[in-house]
């Protein structure tokens, strides 16, 4: 979970970079809501869909704004000053437009909106919550280059706060458990969907609750060598090449890490490319610290692979991971990002040959002033010896 | 998957009700992209949290916008004339604000909103997306008693066209399977997370898909007698009811159905408030016929919890399933709502009572012109033995 420290640093931190004339801001993104509050419309729930907002004031008070169903939905406390939750449905009366419910509850605490002026998460805020509070927005583009609440407060999201990093880490530890179940069950007969079924449910017992699992989870083979993408009932053979590359999501944070399996025991070729992989991922490691630049890192793989006469690594080399998949900073031949200290990061080479298959290699790390944290520990490799 | 037929079959029905000044719609809730054209933002993916546009227009045509990684996580083909895909992200170059990706998508495509006047859904598309299309946009009400574009969309939702009701029979074939796992799994020692994993694979073996499996899944017993949400790490003990209360939700839509399983061999007092609920249950389903209130539908379910010394039904008797949950019609004691022919429904008696434990039981149903035609086939009962 996220702090009540964590959070009224964050909405400090947002406040020091607002003009002065801002009095309150209206955010609805969700994953914004949790950012600064630590409440989260839970997806494996009745209200996956639904919306809910949260209102802050320069004064320091949070008013979390949702309608009762979406209100239960919370695993967690809100870190807030009030709530202002709507009975959308009563169990006795019929309902009406449960959008609805949420311009009662900002009419309900219009004295925290209705002097001063704001400004609206333009990007995730409805027009019809806009219209509602209107007269007291100011509409100006913020000051600077990313001059959206929005993308404000998606600058501000790159450096991971110390709560935000614990959360992570338990992300990550489901996730290798989820990596030792898929050694157990890789074999010839066994569907994508039984390796997906027997991960999601490690990682679950893990996390000890409920939640989503996504990524690809598909056998590559020498005359199918991509594939990605949720599993299916193929069955995997001999020879193949099981890519296990996922996220575990908890409380809106999620891991990505990848181990790609050999079904039976993997040919020469392929012990080659695989170490062609975990080389140009150390090498990648090896240059990661606060204040190098995304290209470089990419480069550093990239090289790995040149030497050793492939062709340049296709596909990123990896992006910066918390409440979104992929967000900056991105690990790219022309990346223009530049590592920040607590940036979590996840690096990935892999190499994708017809004729041979295709394979990835993964971990995930905290960026430091001096290097990189490795938060991932699963084992890499084709077969469990690594 | 929705069919093409239903998609322009529904998609005419809304112009029908729409005045004919209207030219264009701008549909933004993911429930209601889906409805209209078969693309839905897959939940179990990095891109649930983001969101896509469907641009409809009088001639006919329908326009999705996406960026490209939203436009990746489909499984199913989407039915429109022109995709408006904008790359976010290429694997080459920094990533900016993601949401403003659907701007660009907009200005992309402007010739088929620039003339003439049309309206948006103003629940759900953001300031940022209607300041766009403002000076096109009529923003009076529409005609009628739910007079947005939100609230017509929903109360077309009520009848379930024939590929909704075929989505909705695989929700519930998915969730039979796992009630049938739920017999098998629930003993003395296991977890209620033990049992969640359990259901949840099963329903995923049957789906053939990784699916979101959300819903109560916690014991009762005679003290604590009232328990919902999702499973805790919780050991099961004899003489507790374990309620099994879930949705399976694939592609959008859901179904609903709960089983409550004795933990050793249920008691006298438990057998007796499983046959009151059953009893309920089924003088519920007596009554549903297309034009029945919802009020008389939960009236003769707590009627028998009367008859036989209870208090009356505490909470609903049901309501409609489909994109969401609950929605209308709610079957409760002052609802409003009548049944229509096409509406699918729960109905869901249940007995908390201090001192012996919780329980309810449940099936779902497509209410017809002469009566109700079931869906859901699980065993009731606290044992396998019904």
């Amino acid at each position: 979970m996220l702090t009540k420290e964590g959070c009224l640093g964050r909405r400090q931190f947002l406040w020091e970079r607002l003009p002065e004339h801002i009095d309150w801001v209206l955010i609805g993104d969700r994953r914004h809501v949790q950012y600064f509050c630590n409440f989260r419309v839970n997806p494996v729930t009745f209200s996956a869909d639904q919306s809910c907002l949260l209102l802050l004031q320069r004064s320091g008070e949070a008013t979390l704004l949702a309608d009762n169903f979406v209100r239960r939905t919370a695993t967690e406390t809100p870190f807030v000053d009030e709530e202002v939750i709507v009975p959308w449905y009563d169990h006795r009366h019929s309902v009406g437009n449960r959008d609805h419910a949420l311009l009662k509850a900002l009419q309900q605490c219009s004295s925290r909106w209705a002097t001063g002026q704001g400004v609206i998460e333009t990007e995730a805020v409805s027009h019809m919550i806009a219209s509602v509070v209107a007269a007291n927005v100011d509409f100006d583009r913020l000051p600077g280059a990313d001059n959206t609440l929005g993308s404000l407060i998606r600058t501000l999201r790159r450096r991971k706060w110390p709560d935000e990093i614990e959360q992570l880490k338990l992300c990550m530890q489901a996730c290798d458990a989820g990596h030792r179940a898929a050694f157990e069950v890789v074999r010839p007969g066994v569907t994508e969907l039984d390796v997906y079924i027997a991960i999601q449910q490690a990682a679950e017992r893990e996390a000890g609750c409920a939640c989503v699992v996504y990524g690809d989870f598909r056998a590559t083979n020498r005359k199918q060598y991509k594939a990605g993408g949720l599993p299916t009932r193929y069955e995997l053979q001999s020879g193949d090449l099981f890519i296990v590359d996922y996220s575990v999501v908890l409380n809106g944070y999620r891991s990505d890490f990848t181990n790609t399996i050999a079904v039976g025991d993997p040919a020469e070729d392929q012990v080659r490319h695989f170490e062609a992989c975990r080389d140009a991922l150390l090498a990648a490691q090896s240059v990661v610290r606060a204040g190098v630049s995304g290209a470089e890192v990419y480069h550093a793989a990239s090289e790995i692979f040149l030497q050793r006469g492939f062709p340049a690594l296709s596909h990123h080399c990896g992006h910066g991971l918390g409440l979104e998949h992929p967000e900056p900073p991105v690990l790219v031949s022309e990346s223009t990002d530049q590592l920040l200290e607590n940036d979590v990061i996840t690096l990935e080479p892999g190499l994708y040959v017809d004729g041979v298959g295709g394979m990835r290699f993964e971990h995930n790390y905290r960026v430091t002033n001096t290097g990189a944290e490795q938060l991932s520990h699963h084992i890499l490799g084709l077969t469990s010896n690594g």
